[in-house]
């Protein structure tokens, strides 16, 4: 088995328009899957537990007689967790530790506390920061089935102050990953029900008489969970739906190639779609990944799913400098941008757009991952031009604050009522108006 | 003229029921107007300028040679400032000055600079926080062009630092609405183009010839700019699809009737969809108000659109006490929540859901539509349960930093191998493990 990867030159007058034709990916809006999923959500709304029973029934060959025996206690969260090896179980404890940690101080540095500020005519102005009362987190069965998203998305809304994060996860066949309920048992989800799918997302977007209905629902999906997440927003908070997952690595030529050849596998094992490039200044180097990525590949289980993503969807970039490696990276605006080069911070300084970077040789992707501390849930398909990790900040939100004094009134009561009158507003004017009159009251 | 508003009582078995009844608000999904938008964005990306041109001839009955013909010069926007009365721009002056001195604190106060913290070993981790590059700002021509919405839009995006902001304004029959063009001036947007509708969202979307792409797109529009904002969301970001505009007042009795009438008409006046809502533990209070509403009502210029809203979707709602009232305030999550009564802190410190509070008599809600700092771009439709209002963050986006140590990456890999392990991740695995040999290196 060989792989091809792609080779680009910056130099070459194509170049742009071969790098836009690579990276393309039209997130694939199938009408009939929406359609599908938009009927589910209509029945969840209508015939609440009983229909989600049904779908469970039809599409994870689970049947139970309540929704209430879909739910798993407390005792068996952490029966999963107490039946871990011991090392298994030391690992999962260090991550949802640091992962804690980096939030932690992610909420200290966002104004979590809110703001406000006084003029000198005694009005008040400002903001409170209040997290969701609710949340829902989806995590997919089967084979995209991580312990890690459980800590990624569970930690921050746990952390921003949410009460209540209540986690769906279907089993198909009745079939439980112990690995993840012991992640919900750490991450401190509060309740469990296994059921998934678009009727998963409609009992938490609409409640039923036995899952209660949630702010926001967050957590990575199958197409069915995408279509109806998309349905349900408005009636709820959700996060971005995801892409195919990407690593970006700018090399400076100086990391061994076998380090950066199994960075690129690293994320090419993930899908068929996920996408690898590596840019660097030095053909050489370039040449000795591309042998390290043949020599390596045998050795790796997932080497069918590696060789497809790398096939159509890697390349390898030969740039004239650093500077325009980071150039870019900014175009590219990555998931994973890792920055392996010596000096690492003088190129980071010049990236605008990347969802997390990771800098210098010895701060692989898998690192972050699972265990590092930072977010795993990124902006994938060039959103991080526009979107941020999931944070803290999205299990919160903010409030405005105006407390307007009588002498505050009077000043830009005269201003709103002048701008109002300019909108066409009379009740506006007239309402600021009043305030003017203090002997009214 | 006589307004019946529908009166609620918290003590009736149905309240709940009733109250729901009224709050209920489906965004109207139209099908044909979602095929409409996507037929022509699918246009503009094809055709880009040419197809931006039909379409404005179409919908706007405006021909233009080239979209170039189309954009408005710093120099007209400047004229079109200049030719305000003195009033007016002194008006509109101390409105952009405090909507900028407001967004500038909170750039302040949300951690705009990022953080970064080294361990102990030497691993910095942390966040870096960047503008967007590119902003694409819509204003609505015709009867819901507000150029309060100029300011409180493109002031928060110059606050985070956007380089560029591009306006896109309809005209439709070729007439230009001065006072919004006066504050684009104001508020430093850098090209206003004037086209709307779904092929304005287009070309900001996917860029044209003239017309260059943009990070994210916000502001108001019809059904037919929120219908192609939903669907182009992904290519850039969107801000929220706001729904019909809604007051919600809680007030202990102490106010002057004639106030709170005007402030339920200055939000009934918006729209026939709009909402106003009074809450108040004292019958005899709502009473009076009811019958100011009547005797108020012929005065104003709007009392069809008043009388239709408050009709349809208005009530007065008599609590059992201040307690009750503010319970209910978090169930309905409004847009703008009015606390007119003795000591509003009190009663403020228990909301937990808002999109903006107006606390004591003297904060009229129209202060804070125009003048008073905080943004007026708020959620609507109970989604403040889990949104924001506007603000700088919306213009501003994260991304994770991620430097570790050599020293790191021996504690790190060895729990992101297991975990990798544990979750089938061989390349994971091992580009983790590569890192705890640096001899290799």
């Amino acid at each position: 088995m060989t792989i091809n990867i792609r080779r680009f030159d910056s130099t070459d007058p194509d170049f742009k328009a071969q790098l836009a034709a690579v990276l393309a990916f039209e997130a694939s809006e199938d009408e009939a899957i929406d359609r599908a999923a938009l009927r589910i959500l209509d029945d969840v709304k209508k015939r609440g537990d009983a229909a989600v029973l049904d779908y469970t029934k039809q599409f994870d060959q689970v049947e139970a007689g309540s929704m209430a025996a879909l739910e798993i206690g407390r005792a068996d969260l952490q029966a999963a967790l107490d039946s871990l090896s011991p090392a298994r179980r030391a690992a999962l404890q260090t991550a949802a530790d640091r992962v804690r940690d980096y939030h932690e101080r992610q909420k200290n540095e966002i104004g979590s506390s809110g703001f406000t500020y006084t003029e000198a005519d005694g009005t008040v102005l400002g903001q409170k920061v209040t997290p969701l009362d609710r949340v829902g987190l989806y995590v997919p069965g089967g084979k995209a089935a991580y312990p890690s998203s459980v800590l990624m998305n569970a930690i921050p809304a746990k952390v921003a102050g949410v009460p209540e994060v209540i986690m769906v996860v279907p089993t198909p066949g009745g079939v439980k990953n112990e690995l993840v309920l012991a992640a919900a048992a750490m991450s401190g989800v509060d309740r469990v029900f296994t059921i998934g799918g678009a009727q998963a997302v409609g009992a938490l977007a609409y409640g039923t008489a036995t899952i209660p209905q949630v702010d926001k629902i967050v957590g990575p999906g199958n197409a069915y969970v995408a279509a109806a997440k998309r349905r349900v927003f408005g009636t709820v908070g959700i996060d971005m739906i995801a892409g195919p997952s990407e690593i970006l690595v700018v090399c400076d030529g100086t990391t061994d190639p076998d380090w950066i050849a199994m960075d690129l596998f690293s994320q090419a094992e993930h899908d068929e779609l996920a996408q690898s490039i590596l840019v660097c200044p030095d053909a050489a180097y370039l040449d000795k990944v591309a042998e390290s990525v043949n020599r390596q590949l045998e050795s790796m289980p997932r080497k069918d799913t590696i060789t497809t993503s790398l096939t159509n969807r890697g390349a390898l970039v030969k740039v004239r400098d650093m500077d325009e490696a980071c150039e870019i990276a900014n175009l590219i605006a990555a998931e994973h941008l890792e920055i392996s080069a010596e000096n690492p911070q003088q190129w980071a300084d010049k990236i605008r757009h990347a969802g997390a970077m990771f800098l210098g040789r010895f701060s692989s992707e898998s690192l972050g991952d699972y265990c590092a501390g930072p977010n795993h849930v990124l902006p994938t398909s060039r959103t991080a031009r526009f979107s941020s990790p999931l944070g803290v900040y999205d299990f919160q939100k903010r409030s405005s604050i105006l407390m307007v004094s009588e002498g505050g009134a009077q000043t830009l009561g005269k201003v709103a009522a002048e701008l109002a009158y300019g909108e066409g507003l009379q009740a506006h004017a007239r309402s600021a108006e009043y305030r003017l009159k203090p002997g009214l009251q």
